[in-house]
């Protein structure tokens, strides 16, 4: 049989069993695999022995299960048909976002509902149903035949959370995961129309702030106005962390952030998210303003700040023993995740004042990162992508982080083939998260022409 | 039997009957009456109706449970053993500041325990051993002869959260409360050697300001930079409420403050907390710093701002929806709670970004008073605590606010002698909050010379 019968008979192959891979996915988004929470630590495990079982039915040769500081990761090989083929390393996560607040979604995030198109669960879009996207090509593609290059499956639970049990696993099992290219399929897409390839990704420097002031809460009459409030402290710290532009005011801060360059001016003309997109997407009423950058630019191109949370005190009469917040900046190449966390700690030591005292804790980063795009596992990609949308994808940089792709550029020289089939209204990491089914479907056949079209691009 | 004989019979009856008292202010401090919690309501009703059967054994010939908006008010009369004698209403209230963080504190906040001189619990000093020290004075006084003044009781349980149960209840059954004068020890003394009469309180100016973002919490990869977070404006808004000293920047906010009078500098001088004190009772690492005040002037003399509680976002990485924030002005005479309150709704309407939208709820207001210390009352109580603590009460203005005494001087013309038998470092509102007992027990002479002389007073 030919390839393009192979890859018809599989996309066939897929489409038949359409149904079953979305019983797999509500399946999957039944598992509370909440990497924030140590509560849910049974069933981040279970996510991962769920996983490990899938990639044995797959009929990998080989899958383990690696304990790690926190979330166990899942691995599995499953080798082709024949030899000298590419090696395709499969990254995903099986963690997802806390749900809360639960009041706002429509349907129990934990029971995915079919509603028209879409499908709606926490996780739904990122990564649950992407991470299956995978799996269901190759079980379609050995439906047909014998598959065409080398697989391995590497999934992760603290990709929302934590960089330390992927760093941990490169270093110890790094060479375990030796590929010609990683597939990714955590990025997302601009549009239902308009397939994505991402070659930049933010990366960022994350911490939490506490601001101590009494030693308890005391009276605010009988104290207030005397006696530091230290959510007037973290206030003012927060406040004086940026400008009316919402640009970052560490001295340095931007010194590093490359410059955007012409050919990226071609590549943001044609990126379809203006003004009036982040307005419907978001609700809000207006956006904050940049005279000299786009929003896209400013999501993609420049670094930005974000105060995740913040909560201090309680509903009573009393000045707080404390206040807290956690400040995320999300950072571009060429700026440094450590090096930004130290301007802050620059910036706490010399702004606080002296009537209370400050501590940083749960720091967490990853450097931004830019991805090779002139590469034949990307040239396949925009192919496969191609071939199934009909029209060119956009190459696109985007303002989340995804951590190993940089860990495995740095760490194991591999470069990533990144791109996702969730679309910017799926809500990740809000409620009502959501996947759009026929956009899934055309990411599953664009992934069986993608691992067929590897094949063929090492052969020229 | 002489006055002097009966006031020294009382005093000895008194004190023979401290144990029972401690047994009684630990049954009541072991009802969890906490005003904030709607979860708590029946706990409010039953220290009501617990005060209530108080007062039926004290011999009241009348004693009523006022149902309120929020919760019940007890009313009681106890008429003197002969005509034309003045009648003092006596004031409490029963409820308390909820006991969270339970953590810290060393006993159990309901269960309330001794520890060398003090009896520590919720409420033990505010102000439910204040309270309990009046009846505890009636009481001795009826087991010796009949009361020297005809008495009215009333105690509410919403003085910790909101002025309508009380202000409707003056509107309503005003006349009820006609009397001579206001006996209110919710106040407190400078030091446990330092009796004090409090002539000044604050009022304040409370409410929540809510900062509403996108329609739902987003990616802060995916939109940060661009969409609006709404902890970032809550920040800005509340840093630029105030300068570096702490000092209010609402303009005109400063307009009615009273300047300092000669006589006030006067017992200012007198007054003993110092910055040495403040420091050691907040366990802060230094205080706001001020040049042109003092501190005891910032607390008594100076209007302040404090945002009692900060909360927005969750732990997920994303932009919250909303944040919000309690904010609180105590304010002084000539200030008006509506005109500070009006003046930050101007400058939320003024300041606030149009990126997001803001909402204003909960509002509290009551006004700062100043009582005349010259009145038979007030000469009455400085000669009481004169007698019991061998020195001259001194005259202090506090940070704190009572609305009742405002309420009661507007609407019905009825004079507080304030005082208190509670320390500074009593931790009211903090955990282990503790009443000192030999303190309590001197309350309780004091009080019982205050009534006897109340009626010398009046035949001068």
């Amino acid at each position: 049989m030919s390839i393009d019968g192979q890859i018809q008979r599989s996309l066939e192959a897929a489409n038949r069993d359409f149904d079953g891979f979305i019983r797999e996915l509500r399946e999957f988004i039944g598992i509370r695999s909440i990497s924030y929470s140590p509560e849910h630590n049974a069933d981040c495990a279970m996510a991962a022995s769920w996983l490990g079982k899938r990639l044995e039915n797959l009929g990998c040769t080989r899958v383990e299960i690696y304990e790690t500081v926190r979330h166990p990761i899942v691995y599995g090989e499953l080798p082709a048909g024949k030899t000298h083929v590419p090696t395709v390393l499969v990254y995903g996560h099986y963690d997802i976002q806390p749900p809360e607040p639960l009041g706002d979604w429509m349907s129990d995030p934990f029971m995915a509902e079919v509603r028209g198109d879409h499908l709606y669960g926490r996780g739904a879009s990122d990564m649950k149903g992407p991470l299956l996207a995978c799996l269901a090509a190759v079980r379609a593609m050995l439906a047909v035949g014998e598959i065409p290059v080398n697989l391995k499956f590497i999934f992760e639970g603290d990709e929302e959370t934590a960089a330390e049990p992927m760093d941990d696993f490169l270093k110890e099992h790094g060479s375990l995961l030796k590929a010609d290219v990683c597939l990714n399929v955590d990025s997302g897409m601009l549009g239902s129309e308009i397939p994505t390839i991402t070659y930049g990704l933010r990366g960022s420097s994350n911490c939490t702030v506490r601001i101590f002031g009494p030693a308890q809460d005391l009276h605010d009459g009988m104290f207030g106005g005397v006696v530091q409030n230290p959510i007037h402290v973290l206030a003012r710290l927060i406040s004086g962390l940026q400008d009316e532009y919402g640009r970052v005011t560490l001295p340095g801060f931007y010194d590093r952030v490359r410059a955007i360059d012409p050919e990226e001016h071609a590549l943001i003309e044609r990126h379809p998210h203006d003004t009036a997109f982040f307005l419907s997407a978001s609700g809000a009423t207006g956006l904050v303003e940049d005279p000299d950058y786009l929003p896209v630019e400013r999501i993609g191109w420049r670094p930005s700040m974000n105060v995740r949370w913040i909560e201090g005190g309680a509903r009573k009469n009393a000045i707080p023993v404390q206040a807290e917040a956690r400040i995320s900046f999300r950072i571009v190449p060429d700026q440094d995740h450590r090096q930004v966390h130290q301007m802050l700690l620059d910036y706490l030591d010399e702004r606080t004042p002296p009537s209370v005292h400050w501590e940083v804790e749960k720091y967490i980063g990853d450097q931004g990162v830019i991805v090779d795009t002139n590469t034949p596992a990307v040239r396949a990609l925009s192919r496969a992508l191609s071939t199934v949308w009909g029209s060119e994808p956009l190459l696109c940089r985007i303002g989340g982080s995804i951590p190993v792709v940089g860990e495995l550029k740095e760490k194991l020289r591999i470069d990533t083939a990144l791109t996702g089939f969730g679309l910017p209204d799926d809500n990740i990491h809000g409620p009502n998260e959501r996947i759009h089914l026929p956009t899934l479907r055309r990411g599953i056949q664009a992934l069986i022409h993608f691992l067929y079209g590897l094949d063929l691009e090492k052969k020229k």
